[in-house]
């Protein structure tokens, strides 16, 4: 294929804790025209995977969302009013610790997954048992960034591909070996999926076919700059 | 549609100053299975934009590029090496002010566009002309970000559409009123686009179809976060 096509998966139910992620999005697809096909990366945003995996917490009040705030945050980079710039335990730097109290019922709040990058890992083994062969799962979060208005969805779990394509060496179209382009691609596809899933509407998990990706071992937390590149922190 | 299509737009040739490029992005899809419809939207590579415009410039040597850096750059925000993380004179902060020497023929470089909206809404005033309907147009480059590695494509210019969807005061999908979502469609847009424009072949623009976009008259400058929310210049 040529282009790019972005499927939102639709029919995923409410997530509950303890439930089977990878069944209820087999089962979504299950009897409809949309199916996973060879190629494939399948986005699922994280919220559904806290969910999943229990990570809830009671925030009945400011004053307990704040605490856990504090209580996922390693380090806060920058405060101001309400609003904590931190580093998770992680390592990535994000609003308020990634504790996000939209699309969460009642007085809830959700955490970010312990460690999404497995969490991606477990749902695609479970996903290739199921069709029979490989699709990388990246887990999606909506991150604000610093000089620019406005969120975007980038990759804060991937498993089965390269997270960055690296164009290090390579020879451009002018047959000039290129400058430092390595594209983010986890992130791009996060984005681009974000643009099928909305955000009222509960779609949770999108399709995204057609993309030139490289299978590998890369995790999300490979995307977190170091220290030493880091002129920000 | 219910999912989303990113057409990468082949044949545009090699742009040179004075091109017309309304008129090569059309003579590309001419006769070809791949049209413009109503609802799409035109993202294209600023680089394409810049040499329409003649923004190139020689950079024989570092000296020369290092000094074209400096005199695009409004303010240097930080240094670290060679590696110069600037505010441009549009507001973006971006490395090396956006000069940039890759797929350039021999040794020049590309500025940014002088001004990047006007340069879109130009080529949004043509495409319509031609084509009879309103086509949004989102001009792209590709921009580092401070903490995480690897670098996605965003909006530096915008016409015919609203550059950043507004969430807050909407109810989530629990009815509950969602806080701060303020998703930066435009640049959700054009990463999207670059998963299908490659980085090394010669497709400088696509077709992103079934985004759900409201027309607007956002400048892709109002993404730029106003010094009194910016917490890391």
């Amino acid at each position: 294929m040529n282009g790019i096509e972005i499927h939102p998966i639709e029919g995923i139910p409410e997530i509950g804790s303890g439930d089977d992620l990878a069944a209820l999005v087999l089962a979504a697809l299950n009897g409809g025209p949309l199916q996973l096909a060879g190629g494939d990366i399948l986005v699922i945003t994280h919220k559904v995977v806290s969910k999943a995996e229990g990570r809830i917490i009671d925030a009945a009040d400011d004053a307990a969302y704040r605490a856990a705030v504090e209580n996922e945050a390693r380090a806060v980079i920058r405060r101001r009013g309400d609003l904590l710039i931190t580093q998770t335990d992680h390592g990535f730097i994000c609003a308020n610790a990634g504790v996000d109290r939209s699309n969460v019922a009642g007085n809830q709040a959700v955490l970010l997954p312990l460690d999404p990058d497995k969490s991606a890992h477990r749902l695609r083994i479970q996903l290739a048992r199921a069709v029979g062969f490989d699709v990388p799962v990246i887990i999606s979060d909506t991150f604000g960034r610093p000089w620019r208005r406005g969120q975007t969805d980038v990759a804060i779990g991937v498993s089965g591909m390269e997270a960055i394509t690296d164009h290090k060496g390579l020879p451009d179209s002018n047959g000039r070996i290129m400058e430092a382009t390595e594209v983010a691609i986890v992130d791009e596809i996060a984005a681009a999926a974000d643009l099928a899933m909305g955000k009222t509407s509960r779609v949770p998990a999108a399709i995204v076919r057609g993309v030139d990706w490289k299978p590998g071992s890369s995790r999300a937390t490979d995307l977190v700059r170091p220290p030493r590149e880091d002129l920000f922190r």
